[in-house]
């Protein structure tokens, strides 16, 4: 079933603001666990935060990093499959060709891998006395949108830091997405100065709904993410 | 004095919050007088709200129109150099060839008529039991964007439906922009919706100033003007 151009139906979305350890496989095992919980709850699209599986830091990503696919998206892959939902899996270090990746997939109910997105726009910043944060010391930027069609509404995928930049929102809404996705991991800095702000205002903006699945707040983590996922409406 | 491109002066903006009545000439007289009073305080750039000559409504637009130069924009130029100061004259109805516009003129210290900016986005809006506003059954909209180089900064005009749209303050941007300017009228609908949200969206996405001056708040008006005339910081 496909909807006419520009209509939305009725939905559940689950955003999954997950406790994120050092542990992999326990973050997996949580992530999946809760999205069968959201199933059962009656979500049909369900969102993972932003570096789901491994802590959020520079020095992390080689560690923690997995070639697409591989055992983690095996995973969300077979969780998506099992609970009949689209998955939204949040994003994890990837490794391709000698760079790394902060990369979202995203699967169908049968499955199947849908997208692949690499976050575009990487979180170099420098507040001082505040936060210093510099992805780029790992990461290389991807350079592809990423849309997913469901049965719901047209979505568009952008990860975190991505959501400071008005020009994708637009360039996703130009292309009919009525749903903009942006796992993220804003921090006790940039959280409440931009987290609210920014999605409201891609809200209003282009007209479409914003939705933010965050890890949940460790304050005994290196990096403390600010949490608060949010869905906005238009 | 020109500023090395991009860099910006400390300087003192006034936002004139006027009580506008259905008065032309008590209104054009307060407004000088507290253009007056913003100058004596250091201001070097004062700003006066939407429609500060005449009450918003379209069935006042035909009354209150004027060509410009006239009367009103004659007023603003004077005191504009008897001041010394840079005066955004917020916005009158203006009529040209049979057609009326909601204009903003500006001028420089030397009493000089600098932009001459028509609100390019009408506003037409209907909010079932809120609000019902069609600027456009009596308004024909600008298609010139104006620019203000002064010596302190670059400023881009707008009319406040103006900035519901991304677009217009990204343009300005490009141009150089360091400060956008928005006399507006928001209501106590779109007020408490959108006001302080688009100004610091439009701040942070664009990494400019913004600045709103907006009538007064009268509730016994028709049309009742949210206030809150803001400056916002990137």
């Amino acid at each position: 079933m496909q909807l006419a151009k520009g209509v939305m139906a009725n939905f559940r979305i689950a955003l999954i603001q997950l406790h994120v350890s050092a542990a992999k496989t326990e973050n997996l095992n949580r992530a999946c666990g809760l999205v069968r919980s959201a199933a059962q709850q009656g979500a049909k699209l369900v969102v993972l935060p932003e570096c789901f599986n491994s802590p959020y830091g520079t020095k992390y990503f080689p560690e923690y990093a997995e070639r697409i696919p591989g055992d983690s998206t095996q995973k969300l892959s077979e969780i998506a499959k099992e609970c009949g939902v689209y998955l939204i899996g949040g994003s994890i270090p990837e490794e391709d060709a000698g760079k790394l990746y902060n990369t979202c997939t995203s699967f169908g109910p049968d499955g199947a891998m849908i997208t692949k997105y690499r976050k575009i726009h990487l979180f170099d910043i420098n507040v001082p006395g505040k936060i210093q944060f510099q992805e780029s010391e790992t990461l290389s930027p991807g350079a592809t949108l990423s849309v997913i069609d469901t049965p719901y509404c047209k979505i568009g995928l952008g990860i975190c830091y991505d959501l400071r930049f008005a020009e994708l929102a637009q360039i996703y809404t130009q292309k009919g997405c009525q749903l903009l996705v942006y796992p993220g991991a804003f921090n006790l800095t940039t959280g409440p100065a931009h987290w609210e702000l920014l999605q409201r205002g891609r809200a209003v903006d282009n007209q479409v709904y914003v939705a933010t699945a965050s890890p949940a707040r460790d304050e005994k983590a290196s990096y403390v993410a600010w949490g608060h996922s949010t869905v906005v409406n238009p």
